[in-house]
């Protein structure tokens, strides 16, 4: 068998792996960034929902996205069979399980606009519709021969086809879910409702990064001259500059430097990294992660601002840094390593590149919305509402829709009303006060 | 060096990793199955068991499961060196410590049994006694050349020889530990004793599923061809079927879309498809994890009605699919893909496989169970009972058993007949009370 | 391309990520064992701190191990490019990457001395200084072609680069912050301020024993012969009898099977065999990693006693098992394997090579330590103190710092003074009261 082609499945292998090692980034992330009477839920659905995405990506999403079709889908191979070996320079089967994991990484981020408050049968509806008429559809155009790639659209790892569609899907989720409860005032002044546990949040960051090496330097889909590791280089670097970008921002700007900007700085960085990986210097790794940072910090109060409730930050996380990232592969691009299309701007390459990146955001972005936004609409008329009621959304998903809590010893079921006294609560200072009991 | 040497062994050790990276998703599965007294107990026994589990394989284990000798066990190979590099087609160390990881799992799976009862001590002497009579037994029977490998036995991953295994050990257990306090009324009716932790559960589902990759594709132990994308793809696939059948399964029969039994259903859909993972279409795969799936929610009401009290779930997440998967390996097995065995009765393979598989199943299981029993009963009468007293039990075994609690700002000692009231936690509508203040 | 190479690269890629990993097992370990109101911040300092260390390591660090210079520092190779692929046998970029994860590593353990009392700001400056000053130096002198390397001495993975380095920055830190509020009595007695998750801790043990397979391993950087197997072997057999050991010495000393002592006792097995992993047989690693897990016993009793209060146990998780695992290699290195220096004492080597570790020791031990108490010495003076005041610190560092909790529907502002009541727990035996309700 020839070496090469074992390299590349082994490494292929390795990446598929790492990348769904993220969904456990985004049980993290989720249940840290929301409250505690959902967590069980948030946790709980992020693994169905795959399982899900997973027999739809077999049976169809493959096919649309690699099948023999036109310019806008595919049309064979459903049902993947995974026997072929030929054709790929590594295993079918390896090249479909890495690729079913960016179909599941790209349905998790739009579920983010779900985020506590939305029923569990429109998990499951839209997991489906999400995975056959929306993700399929652009990941065809850019990566499997359609017509942005025919443009020369460059989008390594996917911020746009994995990171801005599923923003895209978490937006049309939010306009029809509304905000939740308690998020706005009377006088439409916005509320800060804490994620419950922000250890989850920050293992949940790391367990991301992480991942990222398979997301971004697998997508070589193959060994040669070991150039993974040049692109598993700028992604670190990325992600580092988003992190302290962000820090430093919130700290100034604020005076307070709150961890899950931090976090999702560090997110954003990788996010914009995506799309250019292989394609810049480190350096302007360092920069792209930088102006991430920053971009995710103003995000979070322009969405916020516009009574937009994301409470995973799905939009200023994913989206706007992923158009970052997808414009700045026009801006950036080496001669050297830009492979599919033109230098960047700063190197000469003009505004070429620039002008493909832009219409690949604007379209993706485009059919991306307005197909979730149709499905979601007529799966509002059909389920009678997206949404569970007031009641249910403030007794917590936990115990609306699965029917028991995920942290059954820490809450109890009650009258909303009643107010979290200090009775509810440990109150630091003592925690010294225990050492000398 | 032979390259295919060196892509066998790094395979293998990538593998390895991934396996011993599921004793996380036990962590994380155990403590969040169990409550909040015995969480620091049943995370760190879960460490210095696997120590143990390590260093007696390295003893013993090892030589009795792969060394020369009959076809009862191995007699050589002892102490191993790791100096070896022949014969295997990969670093002799590798394999090993791949093998070692397998030992681990399959103590770990029985340990499921002993949860929030059973008595430090306990714990420390089956650790030795199930990792020299019990495992490494039945390894060597079906992977070290034994009676059942000479009958044709088929059990590429281990539904037989690790879970199988496991789960017959944690019978044993709970038969003698007896049910724990406060699951059976009176009346002999059940109560749900629910885990503290559903963010843990869910987390260490997906950890598992993610080192499931090591696990199955793993088991190649060469990278010929790439099959391991196949195995891979497969595992996947069934997992993926098994969280939504048991999802859907719960709801429609219960009502209640309960998160626990989705994410047994997913491990269900795991352990049934190790088996036969190597030796079916990607179709089979799918019915195999839906079928697990539906198995895991009917087993899991038979054994609390039979007063099995099983806090982990072990015997039907790891016992009845484990059995299964055996079982329709030797209904799906394809004439492609059957290596060691004949095709399954649905490819005109007849009964033949069928028998085998159930003679597999049966001797090991029968095997298993016996000597566990047999030695949990010696020990119970030498450490006069296995299980710690009822105030101990109340109590916790995070105090009883180790000195602290693993949550300590979170629990307090006091009597157990107080009452868990309105005082004792945070209610769910008051976290939007929070956010206006 | 040569297949060599790429599989160099490759092995060298997963074992950089896996290292990366363990930055999750930090993050777990440091949360777990320190207090609630300061966990949203010691996780989330542990992300950007990583990301600070990144930048530094490509602006400058790198360049100062690797580059070009003298006995005492290299002085090219800043600000990394990650174009060149040749001279090293495996990607530059990959190299790269796997050096950049053991610097943030060493500045991980560092911070260890800094836990629950140092300002951000001390975070943020300390990470830049020591990612220049102090891990840099002492990884020429010894990796980098410097001068203890011209000496022979031995330290294949960095008990002393990395661990010894580390916990010699906490050490500096815990003297020069002073011991936290409530630890010591008036009359000088200790008191056992407990960490807040167990689980945290026991997964963050699990988490670090995984990625010590890329660390230990990955240091092989090559292939070659798959020896990385026998390292990993090892690492594994030592991370294994420290857990054992530490468990059984602190159940026989003090009556009490104390799992942070158990988990402590595998961490130290791991940093002991890091330096001969490479060079001893697996009986001698079973020994080092016994030994290391009671010396962590007896090290975490000696520096409370000596008022250091060292919150997570860098100096005897990483210190003491650190010179014990370099002095080992002078004693266990066997002919068969010592490859830079001599074999040890019990191989006949007599004390040369045990006289090498130990000038390795005391030189890098001594360096690390005094320019880290300036450089923090100088930092007091400038930021007008390290610490946190009394009033932040009892209010804990994740609202001082950052200006919210990591915990919000967990905790709550309010007076110190106020203690823990039977109100603000759960009690344990209760958990059977729910089930019945």
């Amino acid at each position: 068998m020839d070496p090469m082609f074992l390299m590349n499945s082994l490494w292929v292998m390795v990446a598929a792996v790492l990348v769904i090692l993220m969904l456990g980034g985004f049980i993290l992330l989720e249940a840290g960034s929301t409250r505690m009477k959902n967590a069980g839920h948030i946790a709980g659905k992020t693994i169905f929902t795959f399982g899900i995405a997973s027999l739809v990506f077999w049976a169809v999403g493959y096919g649309l996205i690699f099948g023999e079709g036109n310019a806008l889908f595919g049309l064979t191979d459903f049902f993947y069979s995974g026997y072929e070996i030929e054709g790929l320079g590594l295993s079918g089967s390896v090249f479909f399980l890495f690729q079913l994991a960016f179909a599941g990484i790209s349905l998790t981020i739009a579920f983010g606009g779900f985020a506590e408050r939305a029923k569990l049968s429109a998990y499951i509806i839209f997991a489906v519709l999400f995975s056959i008429f929306v993700y399929p559809v652009i990941a065809h155009w850019i990566w499997g021969g359609g017509w942005l790639a025919e443009h020369g659209k460059q989008d390594f790892a996917g911020s746009t086809v994995v990171h801005l569609t599923g923003a895209m899907g978490a937006l049309a989720a939010t306009i029809l879910l509304k905000p939740r409860i308690g998020k706005y005032n009377k006088d439409g002044s916005p509320n800060n409702i804490e994620g419950h546990n922000q250890v989850f949040t920050a293992l949940g960051v790391l367990v991301l990064w992480v991942g990222w090496f398979g997301f971004n330097a697998g997508s070589t889909v193959a060994v040669d001259d070991a150039f993974f590791g040049f692109v598993a280089l700028n992604t670190n670097l990325a992600a580092g500059a988003g992190a302290v970008a962000a820090l430093l921002v919130a700290w100034a700007v604020t005076g307070k430097a709150d961890v899950p900007t931090m976090l999702n700085g560090a997110l954003a960085g990788l996010v914009a990294i995506t799309a250019s990986c292989a394609f810049v210097d480190t350096w302007a790794a360092v920069v792209i992660g930088l102006v991430a940072g920053i971009i995710v910090f103003y995000s979070m109060r322009f969405f916020e601002k516009r009574k937009i409730d994301d409470p995973i930050f799905a939009l200023s996380v994913h989206g706007t840094p992923g158009i970052w990232g997808t414009l700045s592969t026009g801006l950036f691009a080496t001669p050297e390593l830009a492979s599919v299309g033109q230098p960047g701007l700063f190197y000469g390459g003009g505004f070429t590149q620039l002008g493909v990146q832009a219409m690949g955001v604007a379209a993706s972005g485009l059919y991306a919305f307005v197909v979730a936004f149709v499905l979601l609409a007529i799966m509002k008329k059909v389920l009678n509402g997206l949404r569970v009621t007031e009641e249910e959304e403030i007794i917590g998903l936990d115990l609306s829709e699965h029917g028991s809590y995920g942290y059954p010893e820490l809450l109890q079921t009650s009258q909303p009303q009643q107010s979290a006294s200090a009775q509810q609560s440990v109150t630091p200072g003592t925690s010294q006060g225990t050492v000398n009991s």
